[in-house]
């Protein structure tokens, strides 16, 4: 017999949460003078829509109006069923284009099927936010778009969502937990495995499938993105993956950024580890590093800006006349490829980003230095008075 | 002992291959009246400049000029490390940015960068072909260029390089064979693993694992794509990856997607599975769609239209009353995140591209029906006198 039965659909949130969030990004648009957003981030139309598939290589989006009641999910014709199965909306409110408006350069677009969506609603005049800053709305999109809809106001409404996404809810929270567990058995098993002689892909290998298996009560997903796991000389690049034929070295250093992913969320973690007795320099550098790392927690609480916090770490690392140039965190939680960030707060020079409870970040303190880095992170929650760290792994340079 | 003594680099292709595509693109660009090409799709980049890490999530480019005798390589200066290492120009074409041309939405954005060297190198008012239509070209990227360099004139230069990209090299068919060793490998134990019972994510973890472990002589890279891998009625939905605690179910139909990667190449490969016994419709379902593909295979080689091969399938299956609304295939080989299609020529009506020598495909014949979907597909090259499959995998419904 043949199951095709349906189930009842299970979604990651319940209703009330959805329209919760809905209701955010309503006050938010009301704010920016937005009458009509244009989601087209995936992460984004997760967040609002419930949507999950892999389909995120066509275009397709999720529309939020001041007029309309419920968002509306617009997906390929192919996606119908991803769709339907996914999001919490009423069926009307998820909506298909056929393949006609792909893979032709010169004539229709999605976002022509978008165009006379909204012109059909009537809500190609109202002032219309756009995510102009986000992977999934291309220069040609935008094009398409502003052709189809000669007479719309456009309003960069880029990370307007991923705003309201900062505060993680009781239920987000327990997922990036989950994601926490599943990374910090990942790590431990991928730090056992590195050894004299064997091959980075195998421990790559072990990593995803440690990854995807999960932690025996709950499965994994893939993560936003591939393991970063350089070793040697490449530690020195700070986004290498793993050779495919390359072994490991004694006195090699190496480090590996990971993530785990559950229901979309994230928790990274980096650990570095060195192959062999360690020279006091590797030693020495991972030490200001912890010492940095600490120090930063220590300064997170709800009021203090973001800026404060890199302050912290920096001023520590400046003692050993160290210095970084790049950002040391940044917000986390859903996501799809190619990154896990959330795109809002960074902890950086500037940030006035003011530290709220239940806001989660990856704070990524790491050194790279003249032939070497070293990087020791933590995912991390605002508390009501402080920080927890979600990932709760030993923080030391570890050696094999 | 700490390793910093740097290793020769040695690159997936030799440097004569790169600059022979470089003089492609040029010819290419002098044809289509364009002086200067910013590259910004990792694959382009990759394929031009040897360019690989995981730093796709910032803004990145290559630019090629007909004025310039090589391409300039220009990243973030925290991956400029990863550049030199993995690119084959002089060390004065890899040039990165700091931080500050990073995060700051409303100040400097990475486009300034990159328009400033334009300007200093005095090709701003040249005809500047930009990738309007990929994922690595926002429609913020495009809005900071524009105010950069007001007097610029942009041509749309999508798919450029992908067009060039289409005819394999002797060295790139190795590494999609080898990725095809890959994913065959894959796919068997995949199939030998899935039972009654057995967690799909359990499943999953087993590919990620096999897809990098590799072939014992050759290790794996991670896929673009994830798994597609949908069971039960979730099959009815094009583009679902496994669930995280479902199990395999007695009388369940299940279809795997998968690609295995190397050198960033791509061999996809899909088959369907049932779990128990079949009904005669999936049966026959399969005996279709294996035979409309036998027939478009057949169909190919040099000097045939991708429409043609379209036809051959679609006659096929309206024997037997059925229809693909979809596209049934499309150029793969190097990819990065989101997705592995070359994003060029695709077996769907209307689609006049000649097939030549050594053109790769993923075929995918599948058909989604009410309730369930079927698919079986192979990757292929056109030969000098047809095509052969690259993926070499028994053609039927297994059953399990």
């Amino acid at each position: 017999m043949l199951q095709f039965v349906k189930k009842e659909k299970v979604l990651p949130f319940k209703k009330e949460e959805y329209q919760d969030r809905v209701k955010n990004v309503k006050m938010s648009m009301e704010e920016q003078g937005i009458d009509v957003l244009l989601i087209t981030d995936p992460a984004n139309m997760n967040y609002i829509s419930g949507y999950d598939a892999l389909s995120y290589y066509v275009p397709q989006g999720v529309i939020v109006a001041l007029d309309l009641e419920e968002p509306v999910c617009i997906v390929r014709l192919q996606d119908l069923f991803c769709a339907t199965e996914t999001t919490w909306m009423i069926t009307e409110n998820v909506i298909a284009y056929p393949d006609k408006y792909l893979w032709e350069p010169k004539a229709l677009h999605v976002m022509d099927f978008i165009g006379d969506f909204l012109k059909g609603k009537n809500l190609h005049l109202k002032r219309i936010g756009l995510e102009f800053d986000t992977y999934f709305f291309n220069a040609h999109w935008y094009k398409s778009l502003e052709k189809c809809l000669p007479d719309s106001t456009f309003i960069d409404a880029t990370s307007l969502v991923n705003w309201i996404r900062g505060q993680k809810s009781e239920k987000e929270l327990e997922y990036m937990n989950i994601a926490a567990r599943i990374v910090e058995k990942t790590m431990t098993n991928a730090i056992n495995k590195i050894a004299i002689g064997e091959r980075e892909s195998n421990v790559a290998a072990g990593i995803y499938n440690d990854l995807i298996i999960g932690t025996g009560e709950y499965g994994g997903e893939y993560p936003s993105l591939a393991p970063i796991m350089p070793a040697g000389d490449r530690t020195a690049g700070a986004h290498f993956s793993w050779t495919t034929e390359g072994t490991y070295q004694d006195g090699q250093l190496m480090y590996m950024e990971l993530s785990g992913s559950y229901k979309r969320y994230h928790a990274p973690l980096t650990r570095t580890i060195f192959i062999g007795e360690p020279p006091n320099l590797v030693k020495e550098t991972a030490k200001i590093v912890i010492e940095g790392l600490n120090v930063a927690l220590d300064k997170i609480k709800p009021g203090v800006t973001c800026e404060e916090v890199e302050k912290a770490w920096q001023t520590t690392i400046n003692k050993y006349g160290l210095q970084k140039e790049s950002r040391m965190g940044y917000t986390v939680g859903l996501s799809y490829p190619p990154v896990w960030t959330e795109n809002t707060a960074y902890f950086k020079p500037g940030e006035k980003t003011i530290l709220k409870p239940n806001m989660t970040f990856h704070m990524m303190p790491g050194l790279w230095l003249d032939g070497y880095g070293v990087a020791i992170t933590e995912t991390l929650r605002v508390t009501e008075t402080g920080c927890e760290t979600i990932t709760k792994f030993p923080r030391e340079l570890f050696i094999r």
